[in-house]
């Protein structure tokens, strides 16, 4: 795809969320609930929120893409994951996997490795810590942000990892975001760093990945449309903002206003080479 | 009544939640009990959002309206439920239902239909699609929007037809809110059509329905009071808004702000007659 | 310390928080979970919201310090709190208890005594009511506001014999919050009314409580500044305030942009004598 065409095939992704409204079903985290329903509805898509066993097969059915996030989990809410996670795998729904906190406790890293052992994740959204500690790779990560290191270098590795290791797309966030399945490699640059100020930004990009891949089955372009459409309406609520509070408000007001055409022009991506490693 | 005498009416009712300041206990989801505190306290009332079946008797018992919401619905939760409405049934304390999601699975329907069973509901709010699997239509309703039918007919009817079955007072919101105790009928046509853009807005018209109800007897004077409340702060929210976000800050700074005299100023509110179905 | 040097150790506390970013375990209420989670961020901390038994344990030896947070409460969550807890005391980590609600049930009530008895409390931040359910004289503060009442008065000697009672530091919020370890006696006059209108301003202040006795081993002086910084914060953002959403927004804001500076001339705090009671 020569580089011209890729904001295009963005912009056609949003648009494509816009016009069809799926729903995205989430199973995920009390503490980002509120913030990840309202960004579905801001996205152009529908949210629901469903948790107990009783019924989340039956919900999950009728979804267009499911949202599987490990934060505040728990026994019972894990045991939901495997069944609305089971049925989606059936029907051909794709998982966007965010393993929240992978690398924080022994348990929450065995429940996220047990769930990619036994259902098919479409994509993973992460940071960097928790991409090393799906890889086992604890040790080198984790701690403090290491200032002077070149991250993005890293993130790209983790990504190729990921998506070798779980046969998966692999979207790790960062200043730069890259993007991997395997094959193919990607760099998204929006982004603002007072999206670091405020909980649940990277849930909420999660959240637009999953509204994107419920209208485009190419993993890293749905991720890309996400990812650059999340960090340019974060770039636009940075402008007029007085701290971490006005700016989600402006961020979700964003969110809502960004059409396709602002991706199109916005949007700041590129494919890179693979890099052996 | 005299029609000159609603919007008074409504006023007066307005005033007493702030007068009086109502303790109300909600059983509500997660994904909006930030939300529905927060506009439980803007309105001039008290919330308490206890969930434990070991407590919820109790505090129940102290509150003077029980907000039933079933949203992110658990079997836990619905066991709390049945204790608390209980409760609530031998006080005489008012019980106001939102059947969040019935229709959406086998058993959030069931669970709904169950509590409808088993204990008095004062006022159920909900939508139209909810109305309709209540009354086991869905078949009729469930899917897209169904664009230019006359929605507000079909409220109406349902409205009456909820009052009927189930013994209580149904408030329908949509475009035009429709109010029915299965002999009066009433609607109200404040709103704004971004109150469709935020996660939640039912369950805010909800919580103030108990506000209301807490203080007034009369169901659907209560309902309208917290519907055209609810619609004229959304209205004024709207007028500066930059999208859903900063909306939903306007909203509930203008639900805390609308006095009584506002109300009876803006309230477009109005008996219909009965028709037959 | 002299009185001038008061406000310049509260300043350096902020600091520290500042520079260390310590890491705030909550376990805390699904009303708030999003609030103090970015009000965590926002004063320069880092928090982690884990409930799960499973993982509570090793997630809270992490930690720099311990909210422990009763509002909602479950037994499930109360069963996880106690093993947090006998983690955080095995290890030294400060533990500050909000007991939401107490008063409210008995079985609420009997739930913070019981972790009171268990385990060790490094600062308990409530209000009048909390207090004095805490000190079984419930029947004489409980119900509508004592209006006319000198309720500083009383929240002093609340305050200590809370201290006395539990062996801890207790900080007792309302228009003049007090703070006592049983020994030494303080004052902060900080604040606005506005704090009233929103759902979890006191859970809030519980947990930038936490932020500072992570850095700051004497509980009156982390207390002190963690309830003279969100007065302060509030102070600023109710000067451009249109309602309780619009003054929540400028709240956090104000409190990321606060600094130790600003807290060093805005503080208003004092120790005062210790009445006899």
């Amino acid at each position: 795809m020569p580089a011209k065409a890729l904001p295009d095939a963005l912009a056609d992704i949003l648009g494509r969320v816009r016009a069809r409204r799926p729903l995205i079903h989430h199973l995920t985290n009390w503490v980002v609930m509120n913030d990840t329903a309202n960004i579905t509805l801001h996205a152009g898509a529908l949210p629901v929120m469903a948790q107990a066993r009783e019924e989340v097969g039956e919900i999950a059915a009728s979804a267009q893409a499911l949202v599987v996030n490990l934060g505040t989990l728990t026994a019972e809410r894990l045991e939901a994951i495997l069944v609305a996670a089971a049925v989606a795998n059936q029907r051909g729904i794709p998982i966007v996997l965010d393993p929240v906190g992978a690398g924080a406790s022994a348990w929450r890293t065995a429940s996220a490795l047990h769930l990619l052992k036994e259902r098919r994740v479409a994509i993973i959204r992460c940071n960097r810590a928790e991409a090393a500690a799906l890889l086992d790779q604890v040790g080198t990560i984790r701690g403090v942000e290491d200032v002077g290191r070149d991250s993005a270098e890293e993130r790209l590795t983790l990504a190729q990892h990921l998506a070798d290791r779980f046969q998966t797309t692999a979207a790790i966030t960062g200043p730069r975001d890259v993007v991997s399945d395997g094959k193919r490699l990607l760099a998204v640059d929006n982004g603002d760093p007072l999206l670091t100020t405020i909980t649940g930004s990277g849930c909420m990009a999660t959240t637009l990945v999953a509204c994107c891949a419920a209208v485009e089955s190419n993993g890293v372009l749905a991720a890309a449309t996400a990812l650059a459409a999340f960090g340019l309406a974060a770039e636009r609520a940075a402008q007029a903002a007085r701290g971490p509070a006005s700016f989600k408000v402006a961020l979700f007001d964003h969110v809502y206003n960004l059409g396709p055409a602002d991706l199109a022009a916005g949007a700041r991506v590129g494919w890179l080479h693979r890099r052996e490693s």
